[in-house]
């Protein structure tokens, strides 16, 4: 009789807020590989905040995971069977197996990870994608220089943390928003930001000014809503505004969406402001020079990091849920297995 | 007794569009030129949007006109008196007189013209601000790549005529807005542009659809308001839009301004659009290039332009006006003097 796995699908698209209901934990059979296929079992589920446009079917620069799919994401899995020669029981890879405790994968799209260089989760965090997201839009679009002040929202989590790290690295003034006190003392004492602002303080855009005396040069844009409101006015000639998230409008309808921009843009036109989206997967060309920085850094101590770790696969649904409100406290991992099966 | 010289000066800042009270025609003595400087005759003043911005107090990239200043403006002008060793007099000069018939000069700043290189209104139209605005703007940040799509509004005023004859030259397709029939078909037939809707019609959303069926790569924003309104959605992926002014929302006051934009937000984002402020100036270095290449293009036919001529200082402010609506067709120009004195 085959082993019992787990997946978690995407049951509904939510209206606004995902609930529970959105999600179903289904147990399933762990399939067998065929031939050129390797067996992956889950150590660590990633659970970001772009997940939330996966589960919308609006246009969006990916499809959508289908009702009744395998909710997206990105995993350190273990190779426990293979038939592909490129891999072999026991390999630790990083993958894009979903919320499931198994899957298979013809071997594209897997990277290894050699598990003496530290602890293989952060493959799926501050030496993955997170982690480069943070360094490609703010060394490639927001181009902090020395001096300059930069500001960056969910400044405890796993690609704030590395933006403000990596400013600091650079010469730049660091400037965090955070929910929280304890997310504030960590992120001027642990990580090293100058500052650090709640954004739940009613005065939120007095204290940033006072945070920002030179104004703010770079703006990573990773949260939208009231702190782009209290950014904004604030943002100097010249500066940048790399966009790599809008977790404050992700459970936005069409009804409460604000819309119109004419005073945003007006600030774009005198200030020269530059606004600018992207996602990671615009810069793989620059991946070789973001594993060969930030691993330096994170080894130097230059650049910490915090895990925020959830038990079981279970849990996924209601952490990701909690990792839209802020809940979490580093980044957002879901233990789905042991280290070693 | 001293020959008499006009001058128009800014009474009252306006709320909303500008009135004739704004504005005061004053008549003041010829100024006699001192050690070092020359006495200029306005020949063409040059009437631009952003005019509007300098007579507001708002934040913005320039010093306000003060109350009971004269207004700015670039201006072509005949030297005609002069004590310093660069200038000549019979020299036709650019120069930033303002909207004045005379005016001293330390020689800083003015720029002579050859009249034998053809009119010398052109150097405040297509070889000069307007031209170059649409040159470095279109070149520099839109950046068109053969078989895009450029889109631009006010399509056959001195900015936006430019861009899209620039477009076709660099091997895109050229999309204007403009008002009414008549200026639709100098875009298309006399300028060379693709297409050419009327911003009037009330379905501008939907014939713009038809007349980019791959969508948009650059829009060279000059107007805001419903031209913009109807050009986002159609943006592409990783499409540019440098912003050089917003001439719908000049009129704006704090109160009907729409502000917040997380609906735009959202498509910078998902699209990896990039939205960046620019004014000429900022490409100052520029210069050379865009004299040799503009002026190549005027010689060859490629790129053509078309002047809105009103007579005499005492119509600037009515012609002002009337810009702001879009009543001009071409370039708009004050004849202030004859061109030989």
């Amino acid at each position: 009789m085959p082993q019992s796995a787990k997946r978690v699908v995407l049951v509904s698209r939510p209206v606004g807020e995902p609930k529970a209901s959105n999600f179903r934990v289904e147990d399933y059979a762990v399939p067998a590989p065929g031939e050129g296929q390797v067996l992956l079992r889950t150590i660590w589920l990633s659970l970001d905040p772009y997940m939330r446009g996966r589960m919308s079917d609006g246009p969006s620069y990916a499809a959508p995971v289908p009702i009744g799919g395998v909710m997206e994401g990105g995993t350190v899995s273990e190779v426990i069977g293979s038939i592909n020669p490129g891999f072999a029981r026991g390999d630790i890879v990083q993958s894009r197996a979903g919320w499931q405790s198994h899957a298979l994968s013809d071997g594209k799209g897997l990277t290894k990870i050699d598990p003496k260089l530290g602890p293989v989760s952060a493959a799926v965090g501050v030496l993955g994608m997170p982690g480069m997201t943070a360094y490609t839009g703010l060394l490639d679009i927001g181009k902090p220089q020395p001096g300059e002040t930069v500001v960056v929202a969910a400044a405890s989590g796993a690609v704030g943390s590395a933006v403000g790290q990596i400013a600091k690295i650079k010469g730049a003034r660091a400037v965090g928003i955070a929910g929280g006190k304890d997310k504030c003392d960590y992120v001027k004492k642990e990580l090293g930001f100058d500052d650090c602002l709640d954004h739940r303080d009613p005065n939120l855009a007095g204290k940033l000014k006072d945070a920002c005396p030179k104004g703010i040069d770079v703006y990573f844009e990773n949260v939208g809503g009231a702190v782009f409101e209290a950014v904004f006015p604030l943002l100097n000639t010249f500066a940048r505004v790399p966009v790599c998230g809008l977790i404050a409008h992700y459970n936005d309808t069409e009804a409460t969406a604000p819309k119109w921009p004419a005073t945003m843009m007006r600030a774009v036109l005198t200030k020269r402001l530059t606004i600018r989206g992207f996602i990671v997967s615009d810069f793989a060309a620059r991946h070789a020079d973001f594993l060969r920085d930030m691993s330096q850094w994170v080894r130097e101590g230059k650049v910490k990091h915090r895990e925020f770790i959830t038990e079981g696969l279970d849990s996924a649904p209601a952490a990701f849920m909690g990792l839209l409100k802020g809940a979490n406290f580093g980044k957002q991992l879901v233990r789905v297995g042991p280290d070693k099966a």
